[in-house]
């Protein structure tokens, strides 16, 4: 057995430097999709205490890989009342061959964050109308990140944001703009959804921020804030009337999410979805059509995860 | 935040030393049974490559306390072919009100061996018939710790064992001795059955070790092998005839363990079955007769984990 090595935040911030986050994640979503990948059921553990916060944990591998990965990824929201970020965890690396730990990733939830936006930024490129202005629904850790991951990846420097209280929304424009990003503020969702054809939601919302008449014929929206059952960010209508409905995992998008609202809902049924791993292998052609409505509805997969991890695991050595 | 402590082997062996076991055993099945613990379904991934593994995922907290854990454990059965241990695993305590880590203890899977034993000991003790002889069924790390914990719990040193190998039933025969018991190997499970009043079974058996015309009157049976819905080590007919049924969790027992295969088998309904919490807080009186047949049935609950890794910390601090 090798000895393990612990990673530490500075080393993971160095490491992901240097990593295609955007290629990871498609080679992800491509294993996962094809059936190669062994991902049980999210663990979730939800803490009604005071003060309230929920756990998730995901884990799997790929067949003929060299790791199984557990991440452990929580959130609670009032630790910024305590000037602590909301967000924590790690992620650990095990030999798959005789269950060893190879790595253990002090990542304080950073990495799950970055995979997140990463993966909005590829759906979004990817499904997305070419040279669409990109509008942020959101304004904490992970709306500043798929910002700057869609900037990126799109090639595209000014974006227009939105948020419910318009405090936060100025500091997340100051702050973008401070990343050499030119940043409008909408006035209403409405507003973004009218001047912006690819919308990103990141927020914690339990009800839409987004109605069906907002929606504008060639509009993608990539919505990754909806990670539990509870949470809703779309109007179930959107996806209804959509062209094309996409998923990072089709067995926890019919359990969480907007689609799995949606399907509750009973605007969209189980086999109008599908996975973003699809059409990045080629298997599914995605947009057809510059007019048409699609939205990508990201709940995190395991597999992003274990991508991650080995990244970064493997630029250290 | 506190910093983060990481925890070795060395240091989890030399904290083993000044813990009660049994008694952090005894007020996590406590917690448990009370409805203080928030404690998910069991966390699986099994590894169907070559060579085969299973690892288990078992979190929680209970109401009022200061930690959530996450417990990771793997057993992969090649492993000793290789010269290495066939369990691994980590420990992992956050802080329960903002979801840092508090601490990482790299037991290896060594906590989960000795919390599984300490428990095994501590049922016996409180349902077995005092004074009873001890039979050990089993020959491997499980079967070494029970039977040490079993003797220092019941204060008897003599001991019977019986394993399906009997090389390997000599080597821990031989183990045993040089800890300063007194070990007779049975020639069978029907030889052990008729001489120990309390037996222990803890094997990966997928077949019945034990049928239910081996059992004699005021037979008391712990078995902890079978931790998965497949496995089994007990004809249902025992737990079928058996004037008292105990499980650790009986959410956990109606899919997992013996309780689970004998409902399965109609021998047993859930409504029979009682959880070792309830005798140990005396709402449930327990053994009533000496010549009762009693069987307790233990697959592994987070709670357990959770009071062992808090223990540890404590003991280093």
């Amino acid at each position: 057995m090798k000895p393990l090595s612990i990673i530490t935040l500075d080393q993971i911030s160095d490491a992901l430097d240097s990593i295609d986050l955007l290629g990871e994640m498609r080679s992800a979503f491509i294993a996962y999709s094809s059936g190669r990948s062994v991902i049980p059921p999210v663990g979730e553990l939800i803490i009604d205490e005071q003060p309230p916060g929920e756990v998730h944990i995901k884990y799997g591998y790929v067949r003929g890989g060299a790791h199984y990965v557990v991440k452990i990824a929580s959130g609670f929201p009032r630790n910024q009342e305590l000037g602590l970020p909301p967000g924590n965890g790690m992620m650990i690396l095990f030999d798959v061959s005789n269950g060893s730990i190879s790595s253990i990733l002090l990542d304080e939830g950073q990495l799950t964050d970055v995979r997140t936006a990463a993966a909005g930024a590829l759906a979004s490129s990817v499904l997305g109308v070419p040279g669409a202005r990109v509008g942020i629904i959101g304004t904490g850790v992970q709306a500043r990140l798929q910002a700057v991951h869609h900037a990126s990846a799109l090639d595209r420097d000014d974006l227009m944001v939105w948020g419910r209280n318009l405090g936060k929304c100025s500091l997340l424009a100051s702050d973008l703009e401070a990343h050499g990003l030119k940043v409008e503020i909408a006035e209403s969702a409405e507003e973004l959804a009218e001047r912006c054809r690819t919308i990103v939601t990141c927020t914690a919302s339990h009800t839409p921020l987004l109605t069906r008449p907002m929606i504008q014929p060639g509009t993608h929206v990539t919505a990754v804030g909806s990670d539990t059952p509870d949470k809703q960010e779309l109007d179930p209508r959107i996806l209804g009337s959509a062209d094309l409905v996409v998923v990072d995992s089709l067995s926890q998008g019919l359990v969480r999410g907007e689609v799995a609202r949606s399907i509750d809902a009973g605007t969209i049924t189980p086999g109008r979805v599908v996975e973003l791993g699809q059409i990045l292998d080629g298997s599914n052609p995605g947009r057809s059509d510059p007019n048409h409505c699609t939205v990508a509805d990201l709940t995190g997969v395991a597999v992003q995860d274990l991508f991650i991890a080995e990244a970064v695991a493997r630029s250290l050595v």
